[in-house]
Formats: C-alpha cells, structure tokens, sequence
C-alpha cells in the first residue's frame, strides 16, 4: 500500500467515524464505553468475527461478486484430501440430515474445468465448527476433493442447521445491546479453485431457511439458494446405501479466468 | 443506552465504514491487513491512544467546548495533593526549564472559586509520563491542588516539551504508513472540578511550539495556548529561589454550573 493510499483510506474512515460521532452527539461515557468495547473484542479473539460479520460482504462484493459471498472467520487451511466417492469426515454417529451435495465447476464462458479443487467446511448439526469449538473432532466436516474429467463432483456431508454466532463475549453483547438478532442462515463453505482462475470464495444456502432475508453477517444472494429435495423411499435410501431419508440438491460453481 | 440508540449509532457507523470501503474499493489484502491491525492494536494496549488520538476531540468539542480539550489516555487518578507552595513532585535535578503557572478557577459567569480542585499532570523533559513509561519516578510530575480563597492557584513545575506518541507499536506504524508526523506540542493537563461546577478537563499549550498547527491528536485551542515570559535576571532569580532562569505564564480556567 503506498502512503498517500493509506492516508487517504485512513483519512476518510476517521473523517466518516468522527462526522458520525459529533452528528448523534456521542457523549463521554458511550465515547468510554466504546473503547472499553473494543478493548474487549480483541481480548475476546473476536476481530476475525467482528469484521467478516459487518464489513467482509462489502469487501466480498468489490472483489468478487455474482456467484461468490464471504468466507467469514472459520476457515482453517490443510483440510484432509479426500478420496472419491467424497464423503466429508464425520463421527459415525454424525446427527443431522444426509445431503448429497452434486454440481459442476464451469469457467465464466461455460467450458467444464476437470481437477478444480473444491475446499469445503461447514458446521455439525449442533451449530460447531471443528478446529474453532471444542466438541466436534479435528475436521470434523472439513475435506477437499477436486472434479472430475467432466467439471463433476458429488459429495455426501449433512444439511447445515442455521445457527447463532458464538455468544458470551462483545459480539453478542453488541448484537443485544442494538436489539438486532445474530443468527445467520444455515450454510455449506467453499474456496473453488483451479489453475488458470480466480479462486472462489462463496457459501451454499437452503430454500425455506428462516434467516435467508436477515443473515446477520449479509451475505446471502439469491443465486446461492439452493432448492432440497427429499428422498425418503425405501428404493431410493437402498438405491444411495442410506438407512435414513436423506437429502439431494445440485450447483453449479463458475470460475473467472485469472488476471 | 437504550436499544434504539445503539441500534442507530452502531448501525451508522457500520454503514459509513461500509460506505468507505466501497468508495475506496479496499481490497481483499488491504481488508485483511487491517483486521490484523486491529488485532495489533489491542495485543499492544493501544486502544485509548488511538481513538484518543483520532476521536476524542470530537467527543470533546461536543461535551465541553470552549476552554476544555482531550483527557488523552495517560491521566492516573490518585495524584497526590499537594501542600502550598504547590511544586509537581519532580526529582532533584528534574531536567526541564522551570515554569511557574498562576492562575484563577471562575465560573462562566466571572465568580472565583475558592476550593477548586486542580488535578495535574505533565511529560518531563524527556517526553515521559510517570506511571505510564518506566523511567520517572511514580507521580512525578502529577499532583492535585486547591485554588485560594480569592479562587488563585500558583504551582511550580518544567516547561514541557513537545513530545511523540509512543513508537514501536500500530500506532507508530499506522501514522508512518500514512505518511503522517506523531507528534503533539508541549502541553500541561488538568482536570478542574468544584462542588456545583461541571468539571472541566482541558490542556495548556505555549505559543511558539512547532506543533500547534498540526497536533496528531488535533486537541489544541487558541484560548489554551499561553504565553510563556522568561526571568533570567539574578534579581528575579532570587526573589523566587531560583538557581536558574525560568518562565512564568498564567491562565484563568471557567467551569460551568453543574446541571
């Protein structure tokens, strides 16, 4: 970043903050307990969440656009490869909805990329990350697989509960303190990439969910609202090797060339 | 604060940082950088050095106006009172030019008051804050008084110097990415409180210091900034007990009827 960026992105923000202070007539002890408030967002470890929850949908949008939304605070690197057919890691007991999960990753003209990779996570059906909250194992719901000759992939993973943002520290404090909820709708992750594109940073959505239209973190579109259906016929559940109902849906991720 | 009022106050705030990073089209790395800035700025305490430096005069001009300024983030309750001839606590051979401050605590409508407390405090000649940087003494240079019965106060203490903000932290880092200087002019600080008065927390400056016009902390006032007069004459000297020239100013502080 050159220096007369940084001064005049920096500048404006002080500017906007201190405009925003004088015209609601901020007084001394909601100016204190600001600072104690940010204080304690850092104390808490929650910036990565305070940020990507208020101003990574912006950033997303500048950047990415059509197709693509936040990759908010809980992606860890080095998911285990996973080999085909993908099933992502879980307990044996694993609760919630099976969903099979197929599509296409296609570049921006349409052409089927073989050997895209497709970095996945998610949380369990109680509403917890592996490698953020203590109870799922390591990777629990996190693995990568790549497409097929075709562009193709199909991956066995569970349906995603809607769920609350973590709460006992500011972010929920806040939340309450403005009366706004903190949920957000359930979600599958995704960095899609492959040589010659942009990577992909976006997230999958379900029809019917109660908090498509008021995710607290802003990032839903409506091309990333998939459509369920539900398989709960003997010959269907045999036909997949299920023993319970399970779910399928399908979609299509598209890649821009690089540069 | 009710629910309305932090709901609107937050709530513009998000959208004005919101509206700044679409206007600057922040990117992806440059987002990233100052999340981890943020982070940075709470592991190193900086929290009340920034947003004194880069709001509190906005929060001032709001609350107290005229005759007041910032409190800045190195004021430490529990000063010690002083007894008359009021001196600062300062070490023996305390560097610095001597100064000796006089005078009167009125109200905003011209009434002096007799028992009007003023907490004080100062840099020493080598910019530091006791209590705050390692090297003075604890409350050197910090100490509370009292106005007379005419509402007059006389102290003896150094002339401080113009000073920069800590370096070696985000706020060095900041300031220097954005190409600007980390300094504040030499200034006194006081808190002024009596019973039925408002307090009033304020800074002195002196005319001829090189950071009037552009104080990182944007915190001085023209009716703060004093006029410093020299005694260098072995008479003056001695009238004083003075082993060394020093400077004599003064400044009448008004306090507002509380309520």
């Amino acid at each position: 970043m050159t220096t007369e960026r940084v001064a005049t992105v920096v500048g404006d923000l002080v500017n906007r903050i201190n405009d925003a202070i004088a015209k609601h007539e901020v007084t001394y002890d909601e100016y204190r307990a600001a600072v104690n408030y940010l204080i304690r967002v850092g104390e808490a470890g929650e910036w990565p969440l305070f940020t990507d929850v208020f101003f990574e949908h912006t950033v997303e949008q500048l950047n990415q656009g059509e197709g693509g939304t936040i990759m908010g605070p809980y992606y860890v690197p080095d998911a285990p490869w996973l080999e085909r057919p993908y099933v992502l890691p879980m307990r044996e007991d694993e609760k919630g909805d099976p969903l099979i999960l197929s599509g296409t990753v296609r570049s921006t003209s349409g052409d089927p990329i073989p050997g895209a990779v497709l970095d996945m996570w998610q949380a369990d059906a109680d509403t917890n990350y592996s490698n953020i909250q203590q109870e799922p194992p390591p990777f629990n719901l996190r693995g990568k697989m790549t497409t097929d000759e075709n562009g193709e992939f199909e991956v066995r993973t569970i349906v995603p509960p809607y769920y609350h943002l973590p709460r006992g520290g500011p972010m929920e404090e806040l939340l309450k303190a403005a009366g706004w909820h903190d949920f957000r709708p359930g979600h599958l992750h995704f960095i899609v990439s492959a040589d010659g594109y942009t990577p992909l940073t976006t997230q999958l959505y379900f029809e019917g969910d109660r908090y498509l239209d008021s995710d607290v973190a802003s990032a839903v579109k409506p091309e990333l609202i998939l459509t369920l259906r539900e398989h709960d016929s003997p010959e269907e559940m045999d036909a997949r090797g299920m023993t319970k109902p399970f779910f399928t849906t399908s979609h299509e991720f598209r890649l821009k060339p690089a540069g």
